[in-house]
């Protein structure tokens, strides 16, 4: 019999028998997240299951977020507010309220997830925690209300997707060009429950906060997870977080065996790659940048769970420092987390991004899903760090969003229109930033 | 023939002729102002009335901002900002963008309106004008794209009803104060299409920020406009804001004749006077804070035309330094400029309140209206430094809005509960402070 993926063995783990992709299997839950969009259907189907009188298969690792939303902006998202806040105090689960920020940033700063849990959430980025190497999925609202009650879920075990990346990534190329690629390459469709995995000597290279955003777009080509191989790095990322030790599991229980089948493998030279920006409306549509640039710009957006962590805003501060927005251009940018937005209040980058004309808002998921904090009218051409594009997702169905990383999103808005941030001298480099930080 | 009030006087210069109280005149507008809510149906009407081939009276007065539903909300108002957008750049109006702030407090920094002038502005709060000495009043749309080709608008020249106070305010009083007591004493409708006038030793004693506060607040009884007679710290002030030298209108040209007749006049003595809560539904439902002391609040709101200064939310810094709001409360502070923001990030003051559990928006209305940034659920009681209280103001046909200064709802913020900020050791007072300020 040849290995096991990742995926296998993490689920193996949760099912107490040792599966393979294909099987039904019923795992045990580690952790189960909700937030204010979500978080009320489910307490119904909870309700349901219970009967009105059960409780949380885990209250401490039940986890209620305010952030699609938040602060609140209409009466049915105040009333989904209260309900969060209530459900919460009723049963003790964790709950977090308006600007403590998006629920998986939240969850994998305040340490609530570990390297090996399995994680569900009623939000479709929940593959983000594969960038800790734990096994997170997106689920709807009545599964996870089912899953509140029993701590237990069925799944069908993915096959995985392997992408082997090797290499030094260029200045100007990060985590998020490497994804948009991956998913250009693939199809939206392409992933499809499957597993995508990271592996190669860039990846390994990549801090924390950059593995997040591989594993967190995994959805975007129809991922059921992506998965990150858990290292020391991780280990040590998590407990500068939390103040807490972090035990990973065994080496041989963090990656692939060496043997494992893949569905298929996707080997890529990091040396080659240059910036990439997804056209609209599709992330599928990514291109080098030099396809696009020059196209003009009316909005700026950085943030969502995909950028809007301290590195991503920290950069886009650094390359508008003492500039000023291009004319006729405007930017908004939205902490993925309270810690993130107190981070930039502390070092004065928020006073940077102000000072050019950036508008910056409460933590949260911003205008990502076309709520609000920055919507999209019609014609609005709007450059974002997000993770989606498809028609109307950030306002107006004739609008249009690019997709790109927080550099390339920075150096346009020097400029108005989308521009190469090669362009621009010194851009910081993540993978030895991350080193020289981690090694400190 | 007796002599004439202010507004007489002002309405006089700007009619060409001798005009009193009960006559209906052409008058010339010196500025005219519309938002992102009124500015695109009063662009119909200049279309309609010049052709669509007409100039602005004034390019260079007529300011447009995007205050109320900003960021946008949503596809319509994202829309209606890339209108005032358009009519700007095509007729030469000022205008202001997402983030700048509200448009009262944004032509007053910025030097827009100066002591004498006649102020039209498709907001109702337009009364405000009259902190400096200036007309304002609110108009409707159509009459204001009428006026924006013309530079011209009719009016009933309003009688005055006099607001006389005397005295010391007490240590927690506040203009706020005074004007929630001086709305309780003649009703929502007591003030109706009269000039609100506010004369005596305390108002003189009042920084031009506090004054702002009455004359704001005066539509709340149906004032045509409200009026502070201008002085030199009107001048100081302005001169402070803009770097521009500032000539006052003639001692005389400033304030009502001591024979001039009034509606009524409504005599006061500061010491009397206690903090004051509105409860809802109304602003005039104005009772002493010990009356409502008690009541538990779900959230509290810093901010808006009539208490989003720089002043305010210090004040509410100040107490809540280094203090956490109370258990199971929220507050979200939106400051009225991005002027004001920009000070509370460079003085500390915004850590401060992020630090004590405040979530910070970007500059505007906020909440104020109920349509982001915190709009209030069935249920919620809001404790709010705003200036309408009515149902379903800030969200909710169900919640409930008070109404106070922000001494206090930041003191209230300690203790989650409607509290006597007298209880507070050490509040700022406005009056002494200025004259500090003023005089060094």
């Amino acid at each position: 019999m040849t290995g096991k993926t990742l995926a296998e063995k993490l689920l193996s783990a949760k099912a107490g028998e040792d599966v393979r992709a294909g099987d039904y299997i019923e795992a045990q839950v580690d952790v189960a997240m909700a937030h204010d969009i979500t978080g009320p259907l489910a307490f119904q189907t909870f309700e349901e299951v219970t009967g009105g009188e059960g409780d949380l298969f885990a209250p401490g690792r039940t986890i209620l977020t305010i952030d699609h939303h938040a602060p609140a902006d209409g009466v049915q998202a105040a009333n989904n507010h209260n309900a969060i806040r209530e459900f919460a105090a009723e049963h003790g689960a964790h709950q977090y309220d308006v600007g403590d920020g998006i629920c998986h940033q939240v969850l994998i700063e305040e340490g609530h997830v570990a390297p090996g849990d399995l994680v569900i959430g009623a939000d479709s980025h929940s593959t983000t925690y594969g960038g800790i190497g734990a096994f997170g999925t997106g689920v709807g609202s009545s599964d996870l209300g089912t899953a509140l009650a029993t701590g237990e879920l069925w799944f069908r075990v993915p096959e995985t997707l392997r992408f082997v990346v090797e290499g030094d990534l260029p200045e100007g190329v990060y985590a998020k060009d490497l994804i948009l690629r991956f998913i250009g390459d693939v199809g939206f469709a392409g992933c499809t429950y499957m597993a995508a995995e990271y592996v190669g000597s860039t990846v390994e290279s990549l801090p924390v906060h950059q593995r997040l955003v591989l594993t967190n777009m995994a959805i975007e080509m129809g991922g059921k997870t992506g998965l990150v191989p858990a290292d020391d790095r991780v280990a040590r990322f998590l407990e500068a977080e939390t103040g807490q030790a972090v035990e990973l599991p065994a080496p041989e229980d963090r990656r692939s065996d060496d043997d494992a089948e893949f569905a298929s493998v996707h080997e890529y030279r990091a040396e080659e790659l240059a910036p990439q920006v997804s056209k609209p409306s599709n992330p599928e549509n990514a291109v080098d940048v030099g396809e696009v640039a020059g196209t003009d710009v009316d909005q700026l957006f950085v943030g969502t769970c995909t950028n809007g962590r301290y590195e991503d805003i920290s950069l886009v501060a650094s390359v508008l420092e003492g500039e000023t927005l291009a004319s006729g251009t405007r930017m908004v940018v939205v902490p993925a987390s309270g810690s993130v937005y107190r981070k930039l209040l502390a070092t004065g980058e928020m006073a940077t991004l102000v000072d050019a004309g950036a508008v910056v808002q409460a933590a949260g998921c911003g205008p990502c899903a076309g709520y609000h904090q920055g919507v999209l009218g019609d014609g609005d051409v709007c450059l974002a760090t997000a993770n989606r594009n498809f028609p109307g997702r950030e306002g107006s169905m004739e609008s249009s969003v690019y997709l790109a990383s927080p550099a390339t999103v920075a150096v346009s808005a020097l400029y108005g229109e989308i521009t190469d941030p090669r362009e621009y001298d010194g851009l910081p480099r993540f993978d030895d930033h991350a080193l020289a930080e981690v090694e400190a």
